[in-house]
């Protein structure tokens, strides 16, 4: 394994004359050309295209100083193939690019590619393999930006979240996930899955990678102060704690200890049932709304989805509009409590996914312990450092209040330096 | 003018066997043919795909019964050019349907043609005349869907409404509008404008057809049942009531003194400060939002936007994210707010527009009297059947409770036929 790129250091490097971003250009260059035939991390991989834009006049003075950055493959970009893990897209040119895409490239960044997603970022693996161990599956849907992160082909990487995309994979993986407050970064431009929960992330090595490119790339106050305050946290298992591996629950455990010993204080507590009733509402939810936003592709090009996304659409499409309401209502209700629940808390913790990641690519695993939280629109980061007990990453989650990211990162970051302490 | 054609009874004819969809879609075209030189209401006209379609086995069976329809430009469809009123998207030709039109054809209504739009659905109009009077705007955006089924060309007509331009083109044209609660029709497949505001909405002759085609897309319980009771108005006249013409002051007298006619009480309040301030951080949402809607336009193909379209993005990324959070918590307070006022009553009765459609083309009018209610989120339906000093329609507004869609048309049925009893 190469080390893993730190955004926030090699901008740094720019800025102080130390390195260009040719120079950062070229180091990735040279991983992606090690690595990339194992890890199978891109949908169309423009290396050519990467070189030459990190030569640009103007880069380095710009907030992502020439930073290279993978994009989602569900992510349009008019430059690149959109192929959105489908092959009813290979080859797909749209006519603009996502907005999230601009925002990057105004920050300046330099796309080195399309990262592979699972078919429509939902359950039929990428060809991409774990980097901490081959024959693992690197998670999803957002796979080839957590994959490439890890294996320090790139520092950053764009990632979406419908259920559990961007911090299981994050998780499997090793690196930073960060999922933002929903609708912070628009999302326009990206291939919809379910519209009350599609959300945009990012992957980074460190929490604070990923919060200095999102106030980067959005011009918002997001990276945590220096001097803040020991958070508290709120330890919640949820009602699947069942589910997570003994494993999953020592590194949760060892989490809340490292936090504890650093000075935070953490108070285990039993989530609300107005909360909890969120888990399966997202399941309703997402159901309902991928069937009318697969309606075209259902309606005309049924043989080119897989079997699993087609009975996934056809049983979306038996979901009556009131159950849709009802689970939104009480999706609304969820949050109302989530919100009344962080009047005393600073942060959630709890698993990022039922445990390390599994061995084989038929599956992506479970997103069961992050469904919840997208649903609500907290923003979610997954914090590395810890591992499983085949020695691969075991990540773990910080939960925060909604619209409040920047308490949120600052938090996962207090914790990912208490891990890394302890 | 021809008489406006009601998709209800249309259907209920089909159902009964006493007309065809060919029956219907001939009479359309024959209406087109003579109607479309002088009113220029399509973008893009399909007569022979439409006459053709209208053949097709299984069309009367189905809820829109082969009724044909209309989709605003801004909409994507696969078989026919999307323009979006712009240069930039001459000929473009969209890889999939957008999911409302998915939805329509599904629910068996037969694609007319595509309606002109302003630029974008912003303030550049487009070609279309006012079908009442030619001299004079139709309105906007949705000029070309408002006019065409004022025209008697089409029985139903899809819209969009960011600020004003589903109620507005609808009172200046004389022809029921109904903009749904937010989310009630998924915006998939439309070119976005501002995500936290654009709402797809129909146009058809009276609140009845309105109701049976929303109802048939969405699979919605949404028709309002024939004996309800008579409702609750609160007359509303805004902050901006004396930007109101005293000819729309007399026509809003005149609806709530023909509701209290017809049964209904009828209470003059004015709104809080809490609602009112919705409609000031309606422009800044709109702004902040549509400059990053067109960041690839702005960025790589600028010489194609209008001068006046440019302008305003140019504007919008001036505002600091913390001034958009600020009206986006603006706007949640009114929200409640508005919540908290129907408490006490059924529905808003308010203007729809300050006065009749102005004359000439080079501007469609204001949507000051329509901002508010669409960042609410709340429905709104345009009641028509007064006109103003100058024999043009002048439409009054109803607007409910979020998500109470279906007591919303109830109420503007009330209205509309206690308009046409007075």
């Amino acid at each position: 394994m190469t080390e893993m790129l730190s955004a926030a250091a090699l901008a740094h490097a720019v800025r102080a004359g130390r390195l260009t971003p040719a120079d950062i250009a070229e180091r990735c260059a040279e991983t992606i050309r090690a690595q990339e035939p194992q890890v199978r991390a891109f949908a169309t991989l423009d290396l050519d295209g990467m070189l030459a834009r990190s030569r640009e006049a103007g880069l380095a003075e710009r907030p992502l100083a020439g930073l290279p950055i993978g994009i989602k493959d569900v992510l349009d970009t008019a430059a690149l193939p959109t192929e959105r893990g489908s092959p009813l897209y290979a080859g797909y040119l749209p006519a603009t690019d996502a907005a999230v895409v601009r925002m990057a490239l105004r920050a300046g960044a330099v796309m080195a590619g399309k990262m592979a997603t699972t078919e429509f970022a939902f359950m039929k693996p990428a060809a991409t393999r774990n980097p901490r161990r081959h024959a693992h599956t690197p998670g999803g849907s957002s796979a080839g930006s957590a994959a490439a992160v890890a294996a320090g082909m790139l520092p950053l990487a764009l990632g979406t979240q419908t259920a559990g995309s961007v911090i299981r994979p994050a998780s499997f993986c090793g690196v930073t996930g960060y999922k933002p407050s929903f609708k912070l970064i628009p999302v326009l431009g990206l291939k919809v899955f379910a519209w009350s929960l599609d959300t945009i992330g990012l992957f980074g090595a460190h929490v604070g990678d990923v919060a200095f490119a999102a106030a980067a790339m959005t011009g918002r106050d997001l990276q945590p102060d220096e001097e803040s305050e020991a958070p508290h946290f709120a330890l919640a298992k949820t009602a699947r704690a069942d589910q997570a591996s003994p494993d999953a629950h020592a590194a949760l455990e060892a989490a809340a200890e490292a936090a504890r010993k650093a000075g935070a204080r953490v108070t285990e507590i039993e989530l609300p049932p107005e909360i909890e009733a969120s888990d399966e509402a997202q399941g309703v939810i997402q159901s309902y709304e991928a069937a009318l936003a697969f309606a075209d592709e259902w309606d005309r090009h049924r043989e080119q989805l897989s079997d699993m996304l087609a009975a996934y659409l056809a049983d979306g499409m038996t979901i009556a509009p009131e159950t849709y309401d009802a689970a939104r209502r009480t999706a609304r209700r969820g949050r109302h409590a989530l919100a009344d629940l962080f009047a005393g808390y600073d942060a959630l913790l709890t698993f990022s996914a039922p445990g390390e990641a599994p061995e084989g690519h038929a599956s992506t695993g479970s997103p069961m312990f992050n469904r919840l939280w997208t649903l609500s629109g907290a923003p979610c980061v997954n914090v590395a450092g810890l591992t499983g007990a085949s020695g691969l990453p075991m990540g773990v989650q910080v939960v925060g209040r909604f619209g409040r990211d920047k308490a949120t990162l600052g938090a996962a970051r207090f914790l990912e330096r208490a891990i890394a302490a302890a």
